[in-house]
């Protein structure tokens, strides 16, 4: 039986196959979302009468340059509109970078200083100091006294549940469950798990957060197409290239499964209303490229040159190696992990040309007002 | 030139030379002050009106079994005297864990499970639940938000200073500030270094407390007689003995200093009451041997049977290591560490059973209240 908290963390320190280096998608997911977390921040700064005091969690913070692009954007979106209401002082920032035990926070730690300074210079003297933490434990339970946040930001953590869900044996050949493929008892026990984690998430925060502070949260989700499975569907294929070498056994196929969801909108609206501690102000899906390339809404194919493509297909199956490498190996050891990489991006780069239209993720965005 | 915040840090993970396992002194200490600690926490937590929460910083944490040590005696303090007042709503503790950036804090956080399952078993389902954080950076700069602390701790951590002293090139032989052997330019660099960064730690400590909030803080220091000085003699005559074998380059030796601080009572309460933002409500000295044993103030020589003097004295060595090792490594290189502490170990070993009055360290303790 896995134990997700202690398997689930992305790749630690900065070498070749570290989240640290593979997360322009997460990056870019951010900067996406950028406008609707700056519009909740401005709007909780301009209803507190002048604070001295900021409190700002990310959960799921991860280790590398993301962990610091919320938070610095956050800080930044209250330092310019500090500027526009010409309110003198600004705020001191107390900053809380949530994971699980097991994430990398030595890494983090240690890259504080030079962010610290980046922060400076961007910002200039008239931005007080940034007070860092790190907060070790699962979102899925209290992280922080009552009462004690403003501000909680989460992006790409959320499809993590505390669990792989029970009775899903008969989801044969998927690892994840997909909507088209998977059988409805199996759909059932992910949307359940889904439900129960996510609801006992708002319910925790609710608690945290101050009358009126913000959350800002982000995932993985499904809009109204599929294709979303795509890339989980490659990967299932390629452990069952595995499979078919002799390389993995079937039933270590056919008894794995990823503790994560992809929720529609409907989902997060139907659990934030059921909650009843939140107003939601925006829930907004958003398409972006496998590759970490932003999607226009009339530009629906991100083209790739025929030489570009073999790159691009690995650093896809990098950026999904980062996130998934300790999970894969706990269930299948660590010596397939190479091999199983090779294929899977091969099959990314295959897909990316043959069907363009597919290659991408679609991230959902919530934010809501703590009432 | 020596990086203090880069090089100065405990020996990281469980191993053999790691501080996790060679902190039993520090614990003894932490155990030795719990009196002090405990008077300072309930009569906080009386003058606190039914508190929420009560935010408490370790500053100088460490990686090992102490770093909770300290922070549980705090908590069971509240819990005990709450009980004793009738009171029925325990509060929440926000937990601040600070050290230097290259502290290993992946370590403490992988082991924060189990303590907070430990301290949920022995205060019972009446104590509501510890937050914990772990906060990076040098205490000699603002760690915290104005007015957001209730109490601060820290043990065995102030000696370090934020650099070795400038000017001290005639401390040659001597590897810290020794009051009986050190020029008088090199005993007022160092009194300079730590009064200007024991001031600084002072001057921000009371901007991050709140009116009322406590702080006791224990360090090494000197009592009257200088005996407190041996044990680090004897490793600068270690390290001597490797300069006659030409281990090591004379040079080397004498270009080496610890950016390291003994102080008196008298320094102490001087800088304290020269700030004015606290008032001393306790001012102690304690004696402890050096194998970690509490004195009593009539049994002045602990006794140490022969069979077991030359463990003594190895336990003793690997102590010191743990703590020193890093900053060692940084000037020496590691070769020569492990061949250094065989003869410190041996040192020490024969000083305790020939001068055993001598085989002792003093610590200092000051509790004050912020006014």
């Amino acid at each position: 039986m896995m134990n997700v908290a202690e398997v689930l963390h992305m790749n630690g320190g900065n070498g070749h196959t570290s989240y640290a280096k593979n997360s322009l998608l997460q990056r870019n997911v951010i900067h996406m979302t950028k406008p609707i977390t700056q519009q909740a921040m401005t709007s909780l700064y301009t209803s507190l009468d002048n604070p001295k005091t900021i409190s700002i969690a990310d959960l799921g913070c991860s280790s590398g340059p993301n962990t610091f692009l919320a938070i610095s954007n956050l800080v930044k979106a209250v330092d310019d509109h500090r500027k526009k209401l010409r309110r003198p002082h600004s705020p001191e920032f107390q900053i809380y970078l949530n994971d699980l035990p097991t994430n990398d926070f030595n890494t983090i730690f240690q890259s504080l200083p030079k962010h610290e300074e980046d922060l400076r210079r961007e910002i200039g003297e008239g931005c007080r100091l940034c007070y860092f933490n790190g907060v070790p434990g699962s979102f899925y339970g209290r992280l922080f006294p009552t009462n004690s946040l403003h501000f909680v930001h989460s992006s790409n953590s959320l499809n993590w549940l505390s669990q792989v869900p029970k009775g899903i044996k008969e989801n044969k050949g998927n690892i994840i469950c997909v909507a088209t493929a998977s059988p409805p008892n199996v759909i059932k026990a992910y949307y359940d798990q889904f439900e129960s984690d996510f609801s006992t998430f708002i319910k925790c925060r609710s608690k945290e957060l101050v009358n009126g502070g913000r959350m800002v949260l982000t995932m993985q989700g499904i809009k109204s197409e599929n294709t979303t499975f795509y890339i989980w569907e490659l990967l299932a294929l390629s452990i069952n290239d595995l499979v078919l070498e002799g390389l993995v056994e079937e039933e270590k196929l056919n008894s794995f499964n990823f503790p994560l969801y992809l929720p529609t909108l409907a989902e997060i609206k139907f659990l934030v209303e059921k909650d009843g501690s939140f107003t939601i102000d925006r829930l907004e899906a958003s398409q972006i490229h496998w590759t970490g390339i932003g999607i226009d809404d009339n530009d629906d194919n991100t083209t790739i040159s025929d030489e570009d493509i073999n790159g691009a297909g690995n650093n896809v199956a990098m950026f999904i190696r980062a996130g998934l490498e300790p999970v894969l190996v706990s269930h299948f050891g660590e010596g397939i992990i190479d091999e199983l990489f090779h294929r899977y991006s091969k099959k990314i780069a295959h897909s990316m040309s043959t069907y363009p239209e597919k290659a991408k993720f679609t991230s959902v965005t919530v934010s809501m007002t703590k009432i």
